[in-house]
């Protein structure tokens, strides 16, 4: 009998490889491969195909005229074959410190990366993605510090009349420490949800450094799904694995107040079942582009909510098509807040942003008013890339 | 003034349809479509194909001889081209209630299905995924029932000398209920990590089901990284993007025994931090392939810690090699488990599964000893389809 009870464990996982690899077939080739200059070589290994191309944010990108101006779509490169029918491309240059998405483009059907594993969602497309250390990107990486936790969870919204999803960080300690914790409300924009934040945005990462290097506050972040109709992101509620739309009768439904009306839900169920500190001091609200504009309205509309305000890549507007008390008055609410003097009241946007020049406007609204405000513009546009950036600037002002 | 601050909202959010639209291009086709009569059509738009194929586990498996024995490769199927470019295929008959996996195949070049967001990594494969519901597979899906929360977070162990990243699932209610709950530690296989289970396993869905439909008690499911070398899951540590690997030498060291000496650094970790019931009747093990062997393995050396544990596709064996006081007695350790009765000893394995005789061997030695156990024997082979079926068949085991 002994000589049955083979080491079978080694045997089990040797088997396993095997099996892996001749059921999906493991990665040929090693890409992206950063090399130790920051330039970066991609490989696809494709013997059958006429044209492979890399597109990407990392590429100098292509200004292409529309109807509503310049966009300036990602550029695209082209790899050259070499022997077993291997393609590649090494950038020209290292790049700049940064977390970049990029696909691959094989005979005009773009594709994801088979070497690489890392891919994020935005809306309906995956893209794989890649960082390059250094500066202000180091903040993205998960680094050898302490973690905090990010829990999925569910919350009841009676005003809506359904129980939501919620992603919610808490610093590392707070299992722990015994203490309250000021509270950051962090709002997705268009077509994104309850994972846009921590997904696409590096949220845990990006707290869990700066709270480890001192320069943030140990807090709660709560990034809650914007979209009133909507319970969960696709995939996760009973809908079931629905393709995630910005489709224009749901798109309509996210500016009609019921978002932000329903919001002291969401602050009364972090408030019951996490250990906050209370009071418009310990409570911040940031969101970008349509979160953007629900945390004005929002904050405006509950003028004693929260004292910290972050409006990134939008801002605000009347609504005089909306019958919800969420736009009435807009003038009138906002210099209510106003006379409270908001604790932070912040403005980020791109340059070349589409909403730079509503941005700017509504940047002269306040000044005419007097109304107080910080500001912090960047380059680039109504991307990630920015909205990372303005989340590491942002994080560091609050609960000090 | 009033005239610059435009609803901008809408723009905004249609702009930003439009710009994701022109950077990714969204998907042309629906892809899969599930039909009424859960038949269902994959579509691929790629005009400039030459061979298009889609390759999965809801085909008919193709035996391949192998000097290890026959292994069950994923079919494969031819899809047409059509008008504009687009390929399709239909499966002949409905396909079974079941959570299935597949890629298309592009000149022999392996693709995820651009229309269809939904994917899980299995190491270091990306797979598209989709559910036909009814039946058992209804436990795979987010229905309409009150949800449990699902945490990333870190523990430290003394014993292995560096936090580690784990995954708790807390039942619905838990938030909120102020009463204590059992402990389920459920191991992932070889390759695997804390994101195995409830991922591929799906383990939040079966349990918020199971618990919702009665059959299940409410329970805390921990979900460690069995990997003792190994902080967290690829690209969750501060090791970076590395590519997921069961390098042998990496694997070697799953067997050496450190993770199960180390084990009691997690139920310490789990039973500070959560409203947890004490005592072997309040506390569980199982594990799939090496985390069967692991759980075999911890509930022998640590006698008293487990009531109920649950063999999947896997069972145990001595190893000679490892000074490992884990594999030190074994028999006499085992005899020691069994003589203080397990509340349930559970195997489970597929008839055509790579270890069938060898957990049918250590079965015998079972027998020959009289020492009881509880065995589950399913169709097929060492995969995900069977893990979730015994996860469904186990839990409700549990804590009654």
């Amino acid at each position: 009998m002994k000589r049955l009870l083979v080491v079978a464990a080694v045997l089990l996982m040797s088997a396993a490889t095997w099996a892996q690899q001749a059921l999906w077939g493991t990665a040929p080739v090693v890409s992206p491969e950063i090399h130790s200059d920051n330039t970066v070589t991609f490989r696809l290994k494709a013997p059958k195909a006429v044209s492979v191309q890399v597109t990407g944010d990392f590429l100098p990108a292509r200004p292409i005229e529309t109807p509503r101006g310049v966009w300036e779509a990602p550029g695209i490169a082209d790899l050259k074959e070499g022997k077993d029918g291997v393609w590649e491309f090494t950038t020209t240059a290292p790049l700049k410190p940064e977390l970049y998405s990029y696909s691959f483009i094989v005979d005009g059907l773009k594709i994801m990366d088979p070497s690489n594993v890392y891919m994020i969602r935005d809306v309906a497309t995956v893209t794989n993605v890649f960082i390059i250390g250094g500066g202000r990107a180091d903040l993205y990486k998960v680094n050898d510090v302490p973690h905090g936790t990010v829990s999925r969870m569910w919350y009841n919204s009676p005003t809506l009349g359904m129980d939501r999803r919620i992603t919610v960080y808490t610093p590392a300690g707070y299992e722990t420490s015994g203490k309250r914790y000021p509270v950051f409300y962090l709002l997705h924009g268009a077509g994104g949800d309850e994972e846009a934040w921590i997904n696409l945005g590096r949220t845990s990462q990006i707290l869990d450094n700066l709270i480890a290097e001192g320069k943030a506050e140990p807090m709660i972040v709560v990034m809650t799904n914007g979209n009133a109709w909507q319970e969960a992101a696709p995939g996760e509620s009973s809908k079931g694995y629905t393709v995630p739309s910005m489709h224009p009768d749901e798109a309509k439904n996210t500016v009609e107040g019921a978002f932000e009306l329903a919001f002291p839900d969401v602050v009364k169920f972090v408030e019951k079942n996490f250990r906050t500190k209370k009071g418009r001091a310990n409570r911040a609200i940031a969101g970008l582009s349509m979160g953007s504009f629900h945390s004005a309205n929002i904050s405006r509309y509950y003028p004693d909510m929260f004292g910290y305000v972050g409006l990134f890549s939008g801002a605000t507007s009347k609504n005089e098509k909306s019958t919800s008390p969420v736009y009435a008055d807009f003038d009138a609410k906002l210099k209510v807040q106003f006379s409270k003097t908001p604790l932070l009241y912040y403005i980020a946007c791109g340059n070349t942003d589409f909403v730079f020049k509503s941005v700017t406007d509504y940047r002269k609204m306040l000044d005419e008013n007097g109304y107080k405000y910080e500001y912090y513009e960047s380059d680039g546009g109504h991307i990630w890339r920015n909205w990372r950036i303005y989340l590491t600037e942002f994080a560091p002002k609050l609960f000090k």
